[in-house]
């Protein structure tokens, strides 16, 4: 898109009553080195576990002891339209099918939430097949029964689109509101890295043939289908798109489970948590929320470099676009990972923990009667 | 070094009685993956986690849970000669200040062991300054007052290299004998990136001006003159070196605890235990313990890429070298640490904990009554 909308804080707090998200400041982030550097070792060789802890330190606005606990990943699952036009080797029921799993504690999110120490909570933005049958794990969110085909016209209503978004920011407060101190966003929906893919090329300009991958296990030629789908979303829904509204492109090719975890974002950093963004799609509802407000920059914890191919080029356009905060936007783990869910936020929390457990526990040089060099001296 | 030494088996265990490391078997690894494809989630979509899930499963020989706790991460200390020599920005007094500030809790290992659930033990294989006060968490290990300068001759004998090794064997047998599932290795010693640089070149046939790096902290100028002393201990201990001898190369230009961290890894593989590598200097005790028994690499967990620009091609000639486990031989964390004590091992063990729940926790297909694609159903 060469035409660009960035909204005002007053068109903001419209969309999005009492929606504000402030940037860091300076002065945090050059008190939080200072101490860093005043810490029983070399200056810097901590690498991006300093980047965090000054990034955590500036979010709360000198707060201390640092702190991410407790933490909250939001798994948020919905259906999508467009997985009638065969984009993903599972069939939709999967959907709804691995909610369940989520609700029964055996999928991967699962696992690695208890083993890393986050809650979890697993949120129906709009799984075909109506609601579930309440869970104490379930949040219903549902803003219908999947998205319409994208590939046919937008996939949902811009006022369904905002009601998403709002339901993500309310959420965050919510979690905010029980003292959460760390959010996490993830996802499950069969069809949904076509929706993510669509999404990309919208926001970012991009093109459908360099940013189409395998998803869940596609092969090449079902790939190569499934670019065609998305370049014919983008077809279909150009006049939206054309408009440059995050808001509109988010409703022609996004989806629920996208547009909630956007709002999850934007809710979070307004709280100045920090949000962890997993893979793929994740990134890609974190490219909406970043056309909302790039103020959001600041307080995302990109999680993980996901195995899908299309994700290394549209975090390298995010960052070009000048949304990169302090870190450089480069994800914090690369393990080959390509499953979403939350999987990657999971893991990269313990980064966090780290992060925060730096900063707080370290001796200083002077307390631990360790001798400084020159340059350390003079921190 | 054009000439290399491998030791049958007979001359291993007549230099380390009973030590003996068994490779994996090929078909645990197939029935390992076998088990990873079965559980909900695309297949292999977990990327590293599967390789370290289907390596765990291997090193036991298919014992079930999967288990890495509890852990013990070891950190080694010991001082070199060739501090003398003005290679490091820091003085050697460091050392033994540093040994003290692990004991009382306030080093980034200590915070990120507790952090990530290791236990941790500070060995002492040669502080300069005579031995310590006894600690709970001290073991002492002492080779001597600290190398001797390896700019103007062997660091210590082959004799004394012997002992060190031997020593680290023997404590990875006691660990395992206490029940510790998971070994992790790091070390502290002033001027040892200084050898660690010589070993790199000694094994691997690399040049000093390639190698060298700031380690602790040198400008540009301390890095050339550190790059001058190591081609000058290269040059003096020539005749050794040409020797091949992987003991004979530890014992010109190692170092104490470098010769103890690589009995310790030496040790975990004969214990069938996974050991933790962390960075520069780790790894190039690493590349000493690969050369005398190569069946290690299937223990080894590489932790981290560190930030000292050596490591990186360093690695790359030891997997070249055919010294590459199932994963390839790239370490599995890069977060531009360089601080060494182990700090790389300790965040990287949560990896091993995840992978070993995503084995032992996850749901399979059948059980959570997911629909697998065709290529999942086949598995």
């Amino acid at each position: 898109m060469d035409k660009k909308i960035s909204f005002t804080q007053a068109e903001l707090e419209r969309l999005f009553p009492g929606l504000r998200i402030e940037r860091p400041r300076r002065e945090d982030l050059d008190a939080a080195q200072a101490h860093l550097d005043n810490l029983t070792k070399p200056r810097g060789s901590l690498g991006r576990l300093e980047e965090l802890a000054r990034r955590l330190y500036a979010m709360r606005r000198g707060e201390l002891p640092l702190s991410v606990s407790p933490a909250l990943m939001l798994t948020v699952a919905g259906d999508h339209g467009v997985a009638a036009q065969g984009v993903s080797p599972f069939p939709q029921a999967v959907t709804r099918q691995m909610v369940m799993n989520f609700l029964h504690g055996g999928a991967a999110v699962n696992v690695l939430c208890r083993c890393g120490g986050l809650d979890l909570r697993v949120v129906d933005a709009g799984c075909a097949g109506g609601p579930f049958t309440p869970h104490p794990m379930l949040l219903d969110r549902r803003l219908g029964d999947g998205t319409a085909d994208m590939s046919r016209g937008p996939a949902m209503s811009r006022e369904t689109c905002l009601n998403g978004l709002r339901r993500g920011v309310d959420l965050a407060a919510e979690a905010a509101g029980r003292g959460y101190r760390c959010l996490g966003t993830g996802e499950m929906g069969i069809a949904n890295s076509t929706a993510g893919t669509a999404l990309y090329c919208a926001l970012l300009g991009l093109d459908p043939d360099a940013l189409t991958g395998p998803g869940a296990g596609s092969d090449p030629a079902m790939v190569r289908h499934k670019a065609g789908i998305v370049r014919e979303a983008l077809r279909v829904n150009a006049s939206l798109l054309a408009s440059g509204d995050p808001v509109d492109i988010l409703a022609a090719v996004g989806g629920f489970e996208i547009a909630v975890m956007s709002g999850i974002m934007l809710g979070a950093a307004a709280q100045r948590l920090p949000v962890l963004v997993d893979g793929f799609i994740c990134s890609a509802a974190y490219a909406a929320a970043l056309a909302i407000c790039p103020a959001l920059a600041d307080y995302a914890v990109l999680s993980h470099a996901s195995a899908e191919p299309g994700h290394s080029p549209a975090l390298s356009r995010l960052a070009h676009d000048g949304a990169a905060p302090d870190g450089g936007g480069e994800p914090l783990l690369h393990l080959g990972m390509r499953l979403g869910e939350g999987t990657g936020g999971a893991l990269a929390y313990h980064l966090l923990r780290g992060a925060a457990a730096i900063y707080n526990d370290m001796a200083t040089f002077d307390a631990a009667g360790v001798t400084a060099t020159e340059a350390d001296r003079t921190a």
